[in-house]
């Protein structure tokens, strides 16, 4: 078996010390009595809202251990309660201390019937308004029906999290025009036509994303995204003002970037809301309630509407999409590479989960322009696979015997841009039902691929055509067809995707992941993903159509060819015959033969 | 050629006046001049916001001279608009004085722009509460922007209408057991529940059809529709207020309904929502401004929620379902008597569009317990058909020529149910791409019907699905493919649909049209529809699936065999050989001899 060295970018060792709950609880409850008030709302987000939070945000992991990507915790005096979702089922109680915090399933249970049950009725809960949507708070208040008071305030884990770790400070680069495709200054003058046309006198920035793509600037500062973190205030004419912190970018780039923003410090950024005045738009879903307060509190009239950025951002232009291309090519050498090693060695039943992740990072970084993996790998062998989110880590970890499927979910950030994709492998023979359930998800993942559709078509609409085929069978999936990728950035974003969640309508440019599936609790787990964008159908006035950027093979072992229509089969042949022209040249050897093999018609 | 009775319920001759515009408009103005106002809001909606209104409600037709069923009418002191849909583009001027009033064309025209064009600024334009719901107040202030101040007043129209009409005194009925399927008593003590859970004290019912269901009532007070027009006041517990104008019931009757109800007069609605209390849950999109107002006023709390009435009355219960499919093979036996006699006539090339709805209504009216047809019988003759809502006047009135094609969408209210079905047939030689385009509609329809899917699936989701293959010749049609249908009530209800407007889940029981198409502009339009209720799937638990109610030959000369896949072809077959079984029996000599001919298998 080849050995690979570890990973670099992936951890399989969840980092947890439940004996920490009991002390912190214990200075948190001091705090809270010093407040007077009876509970605190501790969630995973910090104020930018990403999936990703640096070391310096992740205080619920320090008050409870856990380290999963979304939840919130409520302490109490007496009684805490942590709220997952059900990828941290499992994961949630082996990290916590569960003798002092309750692991709560999320939608099952409820945050607002939790504290009506276990805290005082009149009572006072606290939270930190940077850490909150004003949504989330009116639904708990909604929710709560009077039972306490929810009071903003400074965060009191703050005050007890002595060693915090700093800030990040992340080295931050500014993309070139040639990544970028439209210089900032162009971006910003579109945008500020936008205000205008809003009546907006500003609009206040708060996600990462937005300010990395409206300044083209990239950072380092949490993992899998190259996110600079920081905020913007755009004015309706002149420079827009850019908060991060300092030392981000070198001398060079400051004057680079000073000649189309003012350049400050994230310091500056609440005093300068404050003085903020006329009409000033933010996004209510996306933005800290902190914000709309500052600004209420200033009788500023707030315009709540969507992140303007979001959809300009959503529709890569030429040299973003060239650079998505170039992507894919990378990762299709790096996922030639992989699944040809692992044909070799997976029926030898030997491998482990971790081993199939560590040797995909490891055939990923073999391309010089990985920055990062995109997310950490979902490596699923038999079962696991079940699990549609399922991470692996050192006590998870389960060997993939021969003859059971193996379902990789991975993803690289190359400086050219973001991959995200999904095969679902057979590592011997294959029962009939997983073919008929692999062919059922191709067939929807076919269906989406080949669709054309009108002008002005959402993804909520098309959703079903990637269902239908298992449907006939009585047979469903969980989980959305598809979700927006970013171009060098966030793997997972808005505003569009394939599920009745997105009704905005799919416009050319924009890449979004086509990714059915199945999944047989205690059994296995189907999924196929390509990404995939939109464009011009060039035989149809006023039709969109797609192109395929994710180059790899399907694994035509678990394909029912009977169940393939003629021109699903014809789509499939044409990807392979294309897979193997675009990524064969540049391979070598055995990798080159087996791909050549495995793209053969069927 | 078989000569027919005059339409009963049909007219073809538009009642228009124009002469009547200027004296008319000479005294509204004069009025307007009294009220120190700048002008006043003619809608064609009545105070129920149906789109049949009585006879007494049509203000925009006595003020315009327009007839159809959807517009709005602003008339200031100088200058006057009237603004009509897609479906009025040459009705509405031909109708009223286009020196007088100007036509103008939703959605490219925009009331709110001809106002600030228009009318002054700093002015005040009044309109009628009651005829208004607050969306659409609210949505044309912001649309003026501060141009003018709206008020709400005194209906200035009826001052001037010294001849209006009394409103409708028709005979109603209450349903029995057996078609309605529930008593009063149970839905009433359902909605209670309904509104015990939602903590609103009490329900203002404003829409006649949800009336009509509650109260298992069905009237004459419109055409096409069997409608009691009236309101209701549902507290959370005792009897409800139900508000008719007296004498609509029979002294039996109204001491039957005084078992579950308290019998009120429509006029003493308004004191009676003035004395309401606590909170009261009213629906924002379809209750009238004045409403609100008036509660608010009494500073009660609004709970502002679609009507509750409207998805229980969507889910029809067995005995409705029965009703509904008797209702079908009624209508079906008329429509093959129907489509025999036109298949013998139409190739003579002189029959005219009027000659054909005359000859539908006289088959359904062979049907004793035919009561109204469901709505205005769209009779398209070639190019005409390319209209999807055109219905024929003696003006538009046109000749049938051999080989044209023609569309027929009508439908029946039987005293057991309501149908709405349109076929498209051939009168002679069929071009290539006629076929192709009317193969592809039908494969749209059989994908609709065949469909099983998850429950919790909404038309939203599957509209795309009766699409698909239109899509794929880059071809579309601009209507929704499905509405809901009432058992003896509206022909059009909510809350579902198929087309993405629609998000609420499809249940078990729920009547929806399935009739996708597609319009050629100048040259023929083609539409299928049958209309189909879902019930589960019995073969795959958690899985709905779709029925179908219609009963009528689908024009297999316009079908192109080898576009069909072999499922499809299976579907369009076994749903012949039914019809020719449910109806054939029910027929006599050559249109049974027609019928066995037309069902074929393909």
């Amino acid at each position: 078996m080849t050995t690979f060295p570890p990973a670099k970018f992936q951890k399989f060792k969840e980092t947890s010390a439940p004996g920490n709950v009991a002390p912190r609880l214990k200075m948190l409850r001091e705090k809270l009595a010093g407040a007077k008030i009876d509970g605190f709302l501790v969630p995973r987000a910090d104020v930018h809202r990403g999936e990703m939070v640096p070391a310096s945000e992740e205080r619920l992991s320090f008050v409870t251990g856990f380290t999963g990507s979304a939840g919130v915790a409520v302490v109490g005096t007496q009684k805490a309660a942590l709220f997952v979702d059900g990828r941290y089922t499992l994961q949630a109680p082996a990290q916590t201390d569960t003798n002092l915090i309750e692991v709560k399933n999320v939608p099952a249970d409820d945050l607002g019937d939790w504290i009506k049950a276990n805290l005082p009725e009149g009572g006072t809960l606290g939270f930190d308004p940077w850490l909150h949507t004003p949504g989330e708070i009116k639904a708990l208040v909604e929710n709560l029906d009077g039972h306490m008071t929810l009071k903003p305030m400074e965060n009191l884990v703050d005050a007890i999290w002595t060693d915090r770790p700093a800030p990040p400070a992340a080295q931050a680069e500014i993309l070139g025009l040639n990544r970028a495709g439209k210089s900032a200054a162009d971006k910003i003058s579109e945008l500020q036509q936008t205000l205008k046309a809003a009546k907006a006198d500003s609009l206040v920035l708060t996600l990462p994303e937005s300010l990395c793509w409206l300044f083209n600037v990239r950072g380092r500062d949490v993992p899998n995204t190259p996110f600079v973190l920081g905020f913007a205030i755009v004015l309706q004419t002149g420079k827009p003002d850019l908060f991060v912190n300092e030392g981000k970018f070198t001398k060079t780039d400051q004057q680079r970037l000073a000649e189309t923003v003012n350049l400050k410090t994230s310091e500056e950024f609440a005093s300068a809301l404050a003085k903020l005045k006329g009409a000033v738009w933010i996004d209510p879903a996306n933005t800290p309630s902190a914000v709309g307060e500052t600004l209420r509190a200033n009788n500023v009239r707030l315009i709540e509407k969507p992140d303007p950025v979001l959809l300009p951002k959503s529709r890569k232009n030429e040299a973003e999409l060239a650079g998505m291309r170039e992507a894919h090519e990378r990762d299709g050498v790096a996922m030639a590479k992989f699944l040809c090693w692992f044909d070799a060695e997976a029926p030898g039943g030997q491998l482990t989960e971790i081993d199939i992740v560590t040797a995909l990072e490891s055939f990923r970084r073999e391309d010089e322009t990985l920055v990062d993996i995109s997310f950490e790998t979902i490596s699923g062998a038999g079962p696991n696979a079940a699990l549609p989110h399922y991470r692996v880590n050192t006590a998870s970890n389960r060997k993939l015997n021969a003859g059971e499927l193996m379902l990789v979910d991975s993803g690289g950030q190359y400086l050219s841009g973001t991959t995200d994709i999904t095969r679902t492998m057979a590592t011997g023979s294959t029962t009939e039902e997983q073919r008929d359930r692999n062919t059922r998800v191709l067939k929807g993942m076919i269906g989406i691929s080949r669709l054309n559709f009108p002008k002005g078509t959402s993804g909520a609409s098309i959703d079903a055509i990637a269902r239908m085929s298992l449907w006939q069978a009585g047979l469903n999936y969980n989980h959305g067809t598809g979700h927006g990728v970013g171009a060098f950035l966030s793997v997972h974003e808005g505003p569009i995707g394939i599920s009745p969640r997105y009704p905005t309508p799919l416009a050319p440019g924009m890449v979004i992941s086509n990714e059915p599936g199945f999944y047989k609790e205690g059994d296995y787990g189907i999924r196929i993903e390509n990404l995939i964008y939109v464009v011009e159908d060039p035989d149809h006035e006023g039709f969109l159509k797609f192109e395929t950027l994710t180059l790899c093979p399907i694994d035509t072992r678990l394909v029912e060819i009977s169940l393939l229509t003629q021109d699903e089969r014809i789509w499939l042949n044409a990807y392979h015959a294309r897979v193997n022209a675009e990524i064969g040249p540049r391979l070598e050897g055995n990798v080159k033969a087996w791909l050549a093999q495995v793209t053969q018609p069927i």
